[in-house]
């Protein structure tokens, strides 16, 4: 697999990474097949969505917030227990298929890393099958 | 891959569509495998649900739109941002195993096609592997 | 596949299949590939979440209840269509990749199956690729 690192700026936010992936697609020489995607944390998801309006993100973020409050009352006592919550709606893997050594993605689509307890120095991990 | 075809009818319905996906696994000739289903859209999605009372997909687009009213406030202005939630909460990706030539699906399940933001028409992606 | 038996104690909770999911791989004799897992139920899902700490498990019991309580207006009416919307919520599929013939999990992860509608006799299906 490869171990790609994605650097997050603030508690949540929706960081685009789809050009990321391509290179490891490319890095990988495979021209027809499936890319897994896989995030190997608990508070952080991965999400294919609109890429064309960074509000979407924005959007997101503000009401998975409002659905899981920071301050609401949580068993898991870390101060992180939203954080959970909102990477379990949103998954933490995916698949792409790839035709011509390109991922096929719809027209406003990109593919997005979740972070909802950051700033951290996370990982997404990626396979390419032929 | 195979890009099948989904008219829907109104903005928000889940429509049935495991018969048209088994088509696309027949054509494969793909006896024992995997069917990987993808949806390029953002503001449709991709669910494995109960089949045999349409209630259930009708409850799930009332209490979506409980979560994320349409007209909540959105920083997403195209008046869709509810659909970009609700697709999110849902996902745009799946896998059904194959044997025998057949989807494996439990018995009461179905594959549909949830739209969010409709009547369009709207495509979804299959890829078989053996 | 491998079919695996999970048994559930109550209506709603979150159980650990990691090392039953393990043992699957093992028996399958693949070093390097791809684990899909699938959840063939409505009212029940497969989610990849923290496994050291059990309370994160009841938060997200709890969370969900009250997102989707029992007692809301449902068209479906045997009683446990809020099971229908958690299972939509949380998703009946997954993946996890295989190195060296272990799943790779990150540091905290664990596979879980979530019940929404037990205590019941459930499945979940393995398929190991290689």
């Amino acid at each position: 697999m490869t171990k790609l690192t994605v650097k997050t700026d603030k508690r949540e936010e929706l960081r685009e990474i789809t050009s990321e992936i391509q290179r490891a697609v490319d890095a990988a020489g495979i021209s027809d097949g499936i890319c897994h995607l896989y995030v190997p944390h608990t508070t952080a998801a991965v999400l294919i969505q609109e890429a064309d309006d960074p509000a979407v993100g924005r959007d997101i973020v503000t009401h998975l917030r409002r659905l899981f409050p920071r301050d609401a009352t949580y068993e898991h006592n870390d101060g992180n227990a939203d954080a959970h919550m909102k990477a379990t709606m949103v998954g933490t893997t995916a698949t792409v298929f790839i035709e011509q050594g390109k991922l096929c993605l719809g027209t406003w689509q990109g593919i997005f890393f979740c972070e909802f307890d950051g700033p951290r120095t996370r990982e997404l991990w990626v396979r390419v099958h032929g």
